[in-house]
């Protein structure tokens, strides 16, 4: 391990290809940062401001962590997280997609899904060769929810804006008019079939905003 | 796999204990919300605001995926992931140091160290004990500085604000009023020491903010 390189002359031992390669890199790294200016629904649980969707990432990527317990047989929670660092990245240029926006049917549309494809082509094309195209099948995983990879991670994306909602007092239920049913279509369906415990947690603590809706 | 569980009486499949360890689970999770209330010296690559300390944690995974060749020998990126998403949550309660402030002497001093083993003791004593203790080690190894992962991590932490001063014109460069061999001090030997190459890059971008310092 060295102290550090001199100010001076290190730059030349940098090969034509390796500045290319880190350009490239970068890119992708600098164009990755405009998530953190696409908004969700969901707020902080103190419900101060809308949750971005670069934070909301490492939220759920430390929800993997946390949760890893919850997990079913066969899921290496390493992939999860992977998974979940990059799963939003399209929205730089789809923007979120509120699961509850349109009665339901704006999120997961062929027009969406085609527009979110394009997306993927465009950030993921930014990258290497050798790390593009890896990327993309990564996310076209969590997209799928097929594998156990992507149906546990798939749960903790549905489960972190219920925590914020009940946090929040009510949240994005609200402003959506969400009912208990529509809840259970939507999200509960989808956190039981990757984590049924911990649907069964949360609904406990989720029931109280439905009583009258 | 289900297709999700009945509404009502699924709570009673929880043991009481199972449901006081998810209760210590996202405790630990809602407290962590707050480092997306954390402001760092360093904004967005546009300049048009400052970044969070979580968001920032979500970018610096995101670097250790796409740099992931640019790490040393023996260095496990999925390690280094899980030390990056972690590094930061200590800024809850001890708030963000920039590097360049007090002129250089705040970050890393004893006073502000104290302040964070403490933070650390409160944050990861949230959760259960066959999760905290190892999450702190994890945090205690980022800070120690010492193993390759935690090198390679560290370099990261450092890099991405550089690339950010670069992207925004200056940024806290400007503030601070850093010259050349005050970055390569405070900066640029932690970067060089993990990933030399990233250092030569990123200084070839970096210089031409300090001809003039």
């Amino acid at each position: 391990m060295t102290d550090g390189a001199p100010l001076e002359s290190t730059r030349l031992d940098s090969t034509h290809l390796d500045s290319a390669r880190l350009d490239a890199q970068f890119a992708f790294l600098n164009e990755a940062d405009k998530l953190k200016q696409v908004l969700r629904a969901t707020t902080l649980t103190d419900g101060s401001r809308r949750e971005n969707s670069g934070e909301h990432s490492w939220h759920l990527a430390l929800y993997a962590m946390v949760l890893a317990d919850q997990a079913g047989p066969g899921v290496n929670i390493d992939r999860v997280i992977r998974m979940l660092l990059l799963h939003d990245l399209v929205e730089i240029d789809v923007g979120d997609v509120p699961i509850h926006s349109a009665n339901g049917q704006a999120h997961g549309s062929a027009e969406i899904q085609a527009a979110e494809a394009r997306a993927a082509e465009r950030l993921f094309g930014l990258l290497p060769d050798d790390i593009g195209p890896a990327f993309r099948a990564l996310w076209e995983e969590f997209e799928a929810a097929e594998s156990p990879d992507a149906v546990f991670a798939k749960s903790l994306d549905r489960v972190q804006p219920l925590m914020h909602n009940i946090e929040s007092g009510g949240g994005s239920w609200t402003e959506y008019n969400v009912t208990a049913e529509q809840l259970h279509q939507r999200v509960g369906t989808k956190v039981a079939r990757g984590a049924p415990a911990l649907w069964d947690w949360i609904w406990a603590r989720a029931e109280r905003f439905f009583r009258h809706a």
